[in-house]
């Protein structure tokens, strides 16, 4: 394992967003192992394919994304980082091309519908699902067609030789994309300040209310809760939290025994240091 | 407006599982108002369309349904009855067709995900994602084509003159969908025992906690929560709160009385009879 360039699978082609954020958070000089599905990113690690797996994990205006809470549960990979980055939607087509010239747009779903706005000023251009915003660019580009154009960010327009040909097309520019880091061993990082972990509660009034009590009565702050459906079991929960704690504090430490006492099952996640979000907002 | 028959609008085509929840709730009398979108579903009442709309909120297996929170939030409709229908994956073709001729599989990227051993045990059957599943069979009827199959209820087979080739193929038995029935004006059943609404906190410590506290000080069970990003707020979430409770319990306006007091935003989505999840799963 070459560790002074370390390999990181990602889910998507190249110029996905993701392969964006696994640059900004390990350097230009990582090897980049893209992944064509989540299942294929959360084993990449363990075939030996990749040394960290980089998912997403929550997009700050469409939420979590279900399929990485679900493959982290499934998965003994731990949470050691984070990275946010900024989703900017550009309109991507041949040098050949204008606004004017495109008939139909292709992108992931998400993307479209973050795009809203634009399509409603352009009632003639018809919308086309795909599984991925980068590769809309690649098949584009591979067309050679002037009346087809994908909606991606800039990296991928520039790995496949696209033409921006309408920039920010997002309805809302307070829109990012945070990112988690997967290793097969948990972080030792003294600056971590944040903890992530899944519970089960038994089913009984108060139960959730109780398992924060541990944090609450520490002003241990709940920075979010997400919770997923149980397989085999309609209509009860797992609950995934994420603290502001440093593992090594000791009132996080008798919180969590507090909460052990509570809870079913408790699985730490991963200790990390936190992105900095608000930083980046302002740089926009 | 023929009360006798009231129309309700549901998210699909003809025969979509939303159709089938809708027979289920009202009866087979009832007039059924298609519509291609979640958001012309959400306008359909407002409209003139149908006198209802029914949205499917949760699935057991694939969890929350975002886009209908999100809708709920923008709307002023109110929940006013909720039905549980279990989600049987049929493989549907033309009566020429077999399992043995069918190369390519078409459906919703969930029902297509839900029958993953289908496709392990049939390695040389290609998946195609679709929008809807009742549309992948109208469109595999209309080809003829014995090759392609579609993945959907049996209630589309039956609308489309589909021949069901393989029955039952979804990875898990306990697969249900929730949906819930939204008129213009909120309900006044005597039955109702389930409460739901949207909060919105101040971002502080515990800040989830205290307003967890009126109902566990009571008693109240929480059946879910669900937490949604604040649109232009990164990282701030509206939670949604489905509560076993009747609003006109004196603890429970007490309850909602005390929340007001603690978060920055409340609104009652509805107060309804709850389905009874439990004999439809004996049922199966």
């Amino acid at each position: 394992m070459n560790m002074a360039r370390p390999r990181v699978a990602f889910q998507g082609e190249r110029g996905a967003f993701s392969e964006e954020a696994a640059v900004k958070l390990l350097g230009a000089d990582v090897q980049l192992v893209p992944c064509a599905t989540f299942e294929e990113l959360f084993a990449a690690v363990d075939a030996g394919h990749a040394d960290y797996a980089l998912a997403p994990i929550e997009n700050s205006l469409a939420g979590s994304v279900h399929r990485t809470y679900d493959l982290l549960l499934q998965s003994t990979l731990h949470i050691t980082s984070e990275v946010i980055i900024p989703i900017a939607h550009h309109l991507i087509g041949n040098s050949q091309s204008s606004l004017e010239t495109i008939c139909v747009v292709e992108s992931h779903p998400v993307a479209l519908a973050q795009c809203e706005g634009f399509f409603l000023a352009h009632p003639r251009i018809r919308r086309v699902a795909t599984d991925d915003t980068a590769a809309s660019v690649r098949r584009v580009m591979e067309s050679g067609d002037p009346t087809r154009a994908a909606i991606a960010g800039s990296r991928a327009a520039a790995i496949y030789g696209g033409t921006i040909l309408s920039e920010h097309l997002e309805d809302h520019k307070e829109n990012y994309t945070r990112f988690v880091l997967l290793t097969p061993e948990p972080g030792v990082c003294k600056d971590a300040n944040k903890l992530s972990l899944v519970l089960r509660l038994s089913h009984q009034p108060g139960a959730l209310h109780s398992a924060l009590e541990p944090f609450a009565n520490r002003a241990i702050d709940l920075l979010k809760i997400e919770s997923r459906p149980v397989v085999g079991q309609p209509w009860q929960y797992r609950f995934y939290l994420d603290l502001s704690a440093a593992s090594n504090e000791p009132k996080v430490a008798q919180a969590l025994a507090e909460l052990r006492e509570r809870a079913a099952e408790v699985r730490l996640l991963g200790c990390y240091p936190a992105a900095q979000a608000k930083t980046l907002g302002k740089q926009m």
